[in-house]
């Protein structure tokens, strides 16, 4: 084998890389063919499509991450269980049979599951990024803000444990869906350092808990008149993701934190835990991917 | 004046009585006809129709409640504001001109607003029944469940503050149009003593502020085969209202508390408020509606 195929199939998002056995990549697509597309148009088409326009050497094997080994995606790849080390998660990957892959080699790793009846969770794609941190030798708590914000523990090369808070997805619910939206201006978009947003993380961090009775106002003000519509779409954003960090701040302690990913949404989580006197070091989320990909892929094909 | 039409104008009901001055209904009809239903159809035509069924004598006058007096309902009756007095309520009651009202004298109570940039909040209807309870002479909290649940105070016949929760209104988000109802059944009903919803309330009451991370796991749950459907969606009701319930708890402090209405969402205010050693007074929402319209047309028209 003389180089990787890397590929992260999201829910909404294809992104692949050729990449050498060092890590280097020397070829990368991308496009919105998630899985979410995939449904009716089928998954094989668009990774074939995409390794024409990269001219992917025949021989050279594929790994996948995310969405792509969920129950409805390309092929269910079942979750790994807790501690998951790198050798573990890639030992888990499931190989496409020669009817979907051809001659290729194409794998998919799984994802992650916690199997406790009192707090189970899980996680698809965000398995890989921590394994590049992993592999990097990073030990602590891990930040990965998303539709659904995880939060991940490494410990001695393994994923020991993690957290997932539905955040991202019940901000989009409470603007676009609920009463608020009628308050609330279409732009989605507000500044870290928006003055508004803070407002909402510090009401959010000096009363943990205050999200519940912290809704109806952002309506009742719009109608009596206090507050404009960005305004109030700043601090309800600053609300949830403060609430979120206010209810892991006990869970912190003084081991090392990392945020993956400073981007859009990570830029507000960064802004929002600095309020909250976090400092955590910073990493960037697609590079942990590729990682990741190499990571496992090293260990599956003696890379 | 020898009696009332007295109507209760909600957002999906449209609810009359033909009241004799002692207050003794002597005829009613109901329908769905509520706002939503009026933005198109008009308000006037579903009102004359109703005032038809029942025989309406053509001197009695009409006081309207509800939505029907929103900036988008029939005429906006401006909101009054704390404390609110029942005769302050009446007073504010919007008269509508002949050339809406015809010959009849038809007025439009007022909703309530707390115009405090802080926590703003405002209520439409609601009201309503509170006079009913001020006029009884009670004194206390009353909590009066709905898609946004209002906790108030009555102190000396007066509404003096008010709080809204968006409790029903988010318990409907997250199982219609969250990633959650993936895993939950269509049917939406659970008996006030179902041990999955006791322990979804339990869990908010040892644990206040535990729903942002506690909504998650109801999905991840489903994917690794722990609990059925049904099982998921009264956990979460649980959990929504019993956030609600563990937030307002130290506000109740050792006064009366009243529950307002013991029908669908009351039997389940009721069931968790018990879960959580309260053991609230418990009123007749209909009949508290019915007295607050009496009571605010006994100041009007010195009935």
């Amino acid at each position: 084998m003389t180089g990787l195929i890397a590929v992260d199939w999201g829910t909404s998002s294809f992104r692949l890389w050729l990449m050498r056995p060092d890590g280097t990549a020397i070829a990368e697509a991308r496009g919105p063919e998630g899985m979410a597309h995939c449904l009716e148009a089928g998954f094989a088409p668009v990774l074939s499509r995409y390794l024409e326009q990269v001219s992917a050497p025949p021989d050279w094997p594929v790994l996948i991450c995310g969405m792509a080994g969920a129950r409805q995606g390309w092929a269910e790849a079942p979750y790994a269980d807790l501690p998951a080390p790198v050798g573990a998660i890639a030992a888990a990957a499931l190989r496409l049979p020669p009817e979907q892959a051809g001659k290729r080699d194409i794998r998919i790793l799984p994802g992650l599951a916690r199997r406790n009846p009192h707090r189970p969770d899980v996680m698809r794609g965000e398995e890989t990024q921590l394994l590049g941190l992993a592999l990097a030798g990073y030990n602590g708590l891990v930040c990965m803000p998303g539709t659904h914000c995880k939060w991940a523990v490494l410990e001695g090369g393994a994923v020991t444990d993690f957290k997932s808070f539905m955040t991202g997805e019940l901000y989009h619910l409470l603007t676009q869906h609920s009463i608020l939206r009628l308050s609330l201006p279409a732009r989605d978009q507000h500044a870290p350092d928006d003055p508004d947003f803070l407002e909402g993380v510090d009401q959010a961090l000096d009363d943990p808990g205050c999200l519940v009775e912290a809704l109806f106002p952002i309506r009742a003000g719009a109608l009596l008149g206090f507050g404009q519509g960005e305004t109030s779409r700043a601090r309800l954003s600053g609300l949830v993701i403060g609430s979120e960090i206010a209810r892991m701040l006990p869970q912190i302690g003084a081991g090392d934190l990392t945020l993956l990913g400073q981007q859009g949404l990570g830029a507000l989580y960064l802004s929002a835990m600095r309020r909250a006197k976090l400092d955590p070091q910073l990493a960037d989320a697609e590079l942990a991917t590729r990682r990741g990909l190499l990571a496992a892929a090293r260990k599956i094909w003696s890379l």
